[in-house]
């Protein structure tokens, strides 16, 4: 057998073994980062708990009689509370003070807060909107008598939140309901897109309401 | 240079290169297996466009002087008539013609269809609820003054419909509303494991229903 046949041959084993060892860390890479955009779920009605302790600036605990264990409630207030650069709200309604309360807390912390909701939810005395306004946070708002049903929230623009439940006590403890939690990056995008298109639609400079002549 | 040597050289190259041929050919097959299982996203408001071609039992052509072109409508219509088994709905309002009639469409043709509705909304003079009992589609709601608020379906047990939108007319074309399309195994068996535990609270043999004695 001649050494050149022999060195091929031991280039060949070099470079298989090594796109081998190669594709498998790829391959394993890409499965980890799979499992993660893995949407996931929760539905509703959750437990009656205590979230307040997340909401606290420092780590602290409450003493209410409400259980403090872990519920679906929880878990979207932890979301919402994981934004560090941005949260991008855009709800029917938003009376839970659980997550408004989270909302706000966001704001405090610097995350750019803004909110989309429905003009004529938004008048509801439970509403948050005002509490949103008050503590400096923008919120946008139909022109119409349509409503802007989504119910979604887009956290560092990264992961989504969607579902059926609008953000309110009602359906959060009582009704049947599912929230979504997906990080795959094209709904991310496309939902961004939506939340953009809506934002400059329902900007107050473009408002074209007529008062009719007297 | 030894044969035995030569020999265990050649063997190593032959087995990293099927090892790397074959890692690929599985490695493309997950990659387009994964690309088919990412969601996918409709936006609405639809435009208000004709469907009744996709309802005829044979294809034919509706000369309605609406639109006949594709939209998130005609798509939703067609995710429901893909249904060749099971057809599982779990919807809050259900008055949508076009969505009821893609449902009828799916029973007549022998797909098992089970519709999951809200009580107190399943009584508008509206809701298709009674069209689908009328045909034979097994009708259940829940017990209570919560709301059932979820918004699914579930064709053949593995592909998910969800999001914000009644399946009513006031939804489709006019409201801002989602709907995600979800092939992920594990989403699917989640609501698929809701359904089944709606359709067993729900079930009318179970009513509790106490009249007051007189």
């Amino acid at each position: 057998m001649s050494s050149s046949h022999s060195l091929w041959r031991g280039l060949v084993a070099t470079v298989g073994l090594v796109l081998t060892a190669e594709g498998l860390y790829y391959l394993l890479r890409y499965l980890k980062w799979v499992r993660e955009q893995q949407p996931r779920v929760l539905f509703f009605p959750a437990p009656v708990t205590c979230v307040r302790p997340l909401l606290l600036a420092s780590p602290g605990r409450c003493d209410c009689p409400l259980p403090h264990r872990e519920s679906a409630l929880s878990r979207m207030a932890r979301l919402l509370l994981s934004a560090r650069r941005s949260l991008d709200v855009c709800v029917f309604t938003i009376s839970s003070l659980d997550l408004s309360g989270s909302v706000l807390v966001a704001h405090e912390r610097g995350v750019r807060v803004r909110v989309i909701t429905d003009s004529d939810y938004m008048a509801l005395a439970s509403s948050q909107v005002g509490t949103f306004r008050k503590a400096g946070i923008e919120v946008r708002h139909d022109q119409d008598t349509n409503y802007m049903h989504h119910k979604f929230a887009l956290i560092d623009g990264s992961i989504l939140i969607t579902g059926s439940l609008n953000w309110s006590a009602q359906a959060i403890f009582r009704n049947k309901e599912n929230v979504i939690i997906i990080k795959d990056a094209d709904i991310v995008k496309a939902f961004t897109e939506e939340f953009e298109r809506l934002w400059n639609e329902y900007d107050p400079t473009k408002y074209s309401f007529s008062p009719q002549s007297s």
